[in-house]
Order: C-alpha cells, then structure tokens, then sequence
C-alpha cells in the first residue's frame, strides 16, 4: 500500500471567520480527491486579506503536492485571492484577453456594458492555465509552483464542483487512487460499535478506520490506497460486514429514509407516520427522498393529545391512564397511522426536554411502535442529549425499526 | 475604533480531514472570544500528525496573539497533542502529579484501576498551567509562547465549552470587546437586501458588515470593536434595522418558529399545518422551539392526495379541477388546518422535484396559504435550487407568511 499525495485546501472569506458559517467547499471536493489519489493533510481558513492569504498559500504550496484554494475571484474589492497567489509566488498578474472578451459578451448577453471593475476577474496569474467556467463570470486558474499544483476556484460551490470535475481531476489523475467505503449501522451506539470491531483496529490498521457516532448511527469509513486499494478494501468490508451483521442498513451515500423506502417499495407496503415529540422529522426525512410519494402516504403530527384522538384514534381513557408517552399510546397512535391507509404505520411518542420529565419518564424518554399486518413492534429508549439530539436520536431510532420490521418479511 | 485582538484555532483530528466530518468546535468559541475582544483571523485544521501539529503551533502562536488547540488530548497513542506543542515550543513534557491523582481518583469512582496509558494525559508542557475539567479526564492547557497565549483544549465540546469559560475567558478579558448584532429578516433574497443597503456600506465599511443568505432568509451581521463599540454598534443598528422594515423579524439567536409561536401566543391564537412537499420540516421546525406545544397542535402531513381529502376535507373535484399544487387546493388545506382545532392555519403544496415539473408549474413551484379568523392569504413562489433547498425556501417562506399575518393584528 502506498501513502496517498497530500492536498489541501484553504477557503477564503471573512465570514467564515467572523459568523457561523464553515467552509463546506472543501467536502464538496473530497470524493473527487479520493478518486484520483489525494487526500488532505490540512485545511485552512482566512479572511479577505492580501497578506494573510498570500502567506497561507506559500507555506501550503511548499508542504503539500495540491492546493485548492476556494473564493475571492469575484470583481469587488474584498476579492484579493489573484493579487495574492500572485504576490505569494512572485508572479505578475496577466490581464487574459480571451477572458476579457468572454466576460463583455456574458455582460452583454444580459443586456448590459460590462462595469470598469469586472475586468478584473481576467487577471491571471502568469503561467495559469485559464479554467474558463461556462456557469460563472470567474474563472478558474490552475499552475504549478514547484511540486505543488495550485488551483484557484471560485467560491461558487456548483461553479467549485464544475471546474474540479471538468478540469483539475482529468489533469490530475494519476491512477492511483484512495479507495473509500462507508458502512452505515443503524440502532446503535458508537461505543457497542466500537467493542465489537476494535481486534479489527490491529488487523488494518487504525489509521484506516474511522468510526464517525451519528444519532442512534455509526458509520465506519474504511480506505485503502495504492495499487492493492481495491483488493485490500474489499478484504476489510468483508471483515466489517460481517462483525455489522443485522445492524447494517447501507453503503456510502445510502440514507435510512432511503433505505426504508427501497425495503416497503419492494414489499408493497405504503407507509404512514404519527409523531408526537418528533414534530415532523421522520416526515421531512421520508420526503427528503426524491420519488417517496409511491410508498409514502403522509400522516399526522399529533403534538397535542386533542390530535391524537382525532386523527388517529387514541382513547381518551388511554392517555389518561397511561400518559402520552407511554408503550400503550405509541401503539395506538401506531395503529391509527395504519388506518390512514398504510401497510405500515410508525408511531412516535416522547420528552424532548427541557420541561417536562419526570423520575420514572425522564427527558429523553421515547416510545415507539410499529404497526404492520403481521402486529405490533414496541421499543422504548431513554436517548441522550438535548432536545435537538432526542428529536433526532429518536427519528433515526425509529426509521431503523421499521427497517428491521420490513427486512423480517 | 480599536481593532480586535487576532486569535486563531487549530482543531486536530484526521476525521475532519477523510470524512465529511467539519470543526465545529471553533464555533463554540466564537461568541467566548468576541465578548473578550477577539476575533478569528484564522482557522486551521490537521490530522493526528506529531510533525504537522507542531509545525502549526509554530507558525500559529508567532503570527496571532490568541490560539485554541482543539482535541488530541486523550490516552490513546493517536492523541500526541501534548507532545506536538511541547516538540514545537522546545519545552519538555512534565508528568503533573496533581493531575494524575485526579485521575487515578476518577477511574477508582468508576470501579476501574486507572490503565498505564491514562497517565499520558497528566503529561503537561513546562510552564503550563493545568485547566483541570471536572467534566473530562483530560485537563486543559493554557501556556504562554512569545506574545501569544497557547490553550490546548479537549475534542469534547462540552468540556471545550466549560473550560473556556471557566478559565479562558477570565484570564484573557480585556475590558475591550468585539460588540455583534444580527439582524435577521424574513421572506426576502439576498440581492434584494443587498441593493437596499448597498449605501450604508459606505457609510460604516464594508468589513463592519456581512451579509449571509439563509433560505427565504437574509442575516445581517454587524460588528464593532474598542471603547466606543457598543454606541456605535447602536448607530449601525438604527440604520439598518430602518431599512429592513417589515421584513425584520428578530436578533441575534432569535428565530423564525420561535418569533411566530411568541407573536400567535401574544395573540392567543394556535398553530396547526398542513403540509405537502415540506413533508413535515415546518412541523419539524417549529416544535424544535421548546414549548412549542401551548400555541402548536399538530398538523397533517398530506403527502398524498387521499389525506388532504380525507384529513383536511380538500374536495376531490378541486384536486382534479386545479391540480395538487394550486391556489385554491393550499387555501383548502389551510382552512381545513384550521378546523382541526386552531385560528391560525397553514398550508403549503408543492413540487419539489426533481420529477413532477411541468412548463406552466416549474419544479421550484410552491404555493402557500394562512388562515385566520381574519380570512385568507396566499403566496405564490417559483424557489431556486434542488430538492432540498426547495423545501427549506417553501418552509421558511411559509413562516414568515404566518408572522406577517399575525403582525398585522
């Protein structure tokens, strides 16, 4: 096996610095970096800065084979990242005539003069080759300084994604590459997960599995590089696989909405929700699955108890005696999904906190039911963390207990 | 104005480099470090490399005057934090007694012998003072380099939280701070708001103002520093909230499901949805709020044409007549929202994509009704993006629809 080339990435923007957004581009290249070898050894962030960029891009160019630097292409003022690859490598900037005439007739095309100052984004740093992009005004820019390739992309992200995709992967593609797969467990936490596999630590080695905890999910990304990559990859799922066993759900880009929908598609069955503490989740999870209307009929976000007789049929008498978050209603409100005209109806009832616990149903108390014509599946968990965590905890837990319903057909 | 003091933060994890994993953690320092009169003027992230944690240190902690070093810290043979800063300062690596009886002590709560590896994490760098965490095993560092302050803190975010303000904060606060303000409005775009505003950008600088997108959304984030930040800040403020008329809808952490509940709970009024191609995301967002459950019932979630008949009395022959996605089949839904037991009733129908579009009603195309005892009002959009981005435009779009309503009471 040998290593894979280091790249990295440096996101330019103030207000990743001074707000609470974080620099997503540089996952947008990761699967593109894998595939043709790389993998990042750093990632940086700095402002719209002349100085602080042009010194971030020599030390990263010095140390790392590929450097992606994303944003401050733009035409206004904050937009330095050209002069300061530029004052970084000691280079001139070129005014590039091809660009300049393509950006009059873009400006043209929507019915205006171009502007003094967007003729800035034909500068190029001497020696780049030009990444025209037929989606931004931008281009991108790609160049060597010394044993590194320096590529500058607009901040753009679907504009990022095209110039890598288009050409900084086919100029870059050595065939080798890092060889990644993710297994998805769902029902589980990190720390049962991490027992059952660790003796697989030493076998492969612990820089080659890393277990990522998600809500009531763990993912285990496994890579291999090299020429044996695949060989070696294959070995390791294997082994991991089977250790997985019922708790496996999917593969990479596999969500458990999807999952789920895939299983009732196949088996015929139309699916109903009833969620109480949840508000909707499972609902938007389900729908976030482009083509979920064939399996997915709707339900009911039975928030108040007044909903949950209504729509779904709960005694009155049974939310007295037993409370709202109790095995009795989730079955109920299981039954009354059903009843809406569904093969199977998932019901979710429970305290995602702050108020509302209680000694014997304390916050994160959660209720759970499934209703298929083959009975009723109950599970009941008391999830961690706060109210965002259970509501998520929860719907995780609960789309995994219809999976296991369906998978026992 | 005096400019703020530069901090940087270095997060150290190979899973924020291989997976999709992001540093968040530099989030939960953010608002520590503004009340103190810091600002990021970096942010790094590298694997658990001996040499490349040590060569950030280096160029780190000689370049900015603040820096937090996040996770790296356990007992495991991949966390070498600890010797990496010691390695990149030259200073030697001293076993803190104090620390390891603390230790010793927490495993012996546990029922456990503390292992020959846990001692590891009572290694401190000479000349650092220990941040003991009653939360984690591993205590905090906060150690001076040149003129830099250096805090090596846990991976944990909870215990990286309780440590800064423990004793972060008190030992850097300045008396001089970074004053912030976000001003966050609702049912507009980002262009729109930044045509409107373009001129106060001049006015106070450009760098004092950053403009962030959201879906349906615009925040406004507003900065000033030195003695005389909060009057100034004060000023901003006037200005821009002056501007941002009716669409304003609050500050800072507030947001739109929260400032909707609060507006129907003045008003007395209760909330039900019927959704379609949200799928549940506005129930999702709204009983996110704790204590939603005093102002929002519930809602359907009528993803098929069989429950917006039968749960919110949408007639067949307007389905069929106008189609699912429709002025008239939203106003249907929203009063049929209502008669499920509330006064304020909304409805949202839709078409997602990627499938369903057609040349008359786009994929993008959402319409959205409220009812009230007041009557009817409805809204027609054709939102940008996938799938996804769809729905968070038509669900925030929504909201905002219910808060002008009730705002016009």
């Amino acid at each position: 096996m040998t290593s894979p080339r280091r790249a990295a990435f440096l996101a330019i923007g103030s207000e990743l610095l001074r707000t609470e957004r974080l620099d997503t581009n540089s996952l947008l290249a990761l699967p593109l970096l894998h595939r043709i070898g790389y993998e990042y050894a750093e990632k940086r962030v700095v402002g719209d800065d002349l100085e602080a960029i042009a010194e971030a891009v020599r030390e990263l160019a010095a140390r790392h084979e590929l450097l992606l630097v994303s944003g401050g292409l733009g035409p206004t003022a904050d937009d330095v990242t050209r002069e300061a690859v530029a004052l970084a490598l000691g280079r001139e900037l070129v005014r590039d005539e091809a660009t300049l005439v393509r950006l009059a007739e873009r400006y043209r095309q929507r019915g205006r003069a171009m502007p003094e100052i967007a003729a800035r984004m034909a500068d190029v740093v001497a020696g780049a080759e030009v990444l025209a992009s037929p989606l931004g005004a931008a281009p991108g820019q790609l160049l060597r300084a010394g044993d590194c390739t320096v590529v500058l992309l607009p901040g753009v992200p679907r504009e990022l994604e095209e110039l890598l995709t288009v050409y900084v992967a086919p100029r870059l593609a050595t065939g080798s590459r890092v060889a990644m797969r993710t297994l998805r467990l769902g029902g589980v936490y990190e720390s049962l997960v991490e027992a059952r596999i660790g003796h697989l630590y030493e076998r492969f080695g612990r820089e080659r599995v890393t277990i990522l905890a998600g809500k009531s999910q763990v993912f285990l990304v496994l890579s291999a590089s090299g020429s044996d990559a695949s060989s070696e990859l294959a070995e390791m799922e294997r082994a991991f696989v089977k250790l997985a066993g019922a708790d496996l759900y999917g593969f990479d880009e596999d969500t458990l909405a999807g999952v789920v929908l895939d299983a009732l598609r196949t088996g015929g069955w139309r699916l109903a929700t009833a969620e109480s503490c949840t508000g909707g989740l499972v609902g938007h999870l389900i729908t976030a699955v482009p083509g979920a209307s064939d399996v997915y009929v709707g339900g009911v976000v039975a928030y108040s108890n007044a909903l949950k007789q209504r729509l779904l049929g709960v005694p009155e008498k049974l939310l007295l005696a037993r409370g709202a978050v109790s095995r009795e209603v989730a079955e109920a409100m299981a039954r009354g999904a059903l009843a809406l005209g569904a093969e199977c109806g998932l019901a979710i009832t429970g305290i995602a906190g702050p108020a509302g616990g209680s000694e014997d149903r304390p916050v994160g108390t959660v209720h759970m039911a499934v209703a298929t014509p083959r009975g009723l599946v109950h599970a009941h968990q008391c999830f961690p963390g706060d109210r965002g965590m259970i509501r998520e905890y929860a719907a995780n837990f609960a789309l995994d207990l219809v999976r296991r319903q369906v998978a026992e057909e």
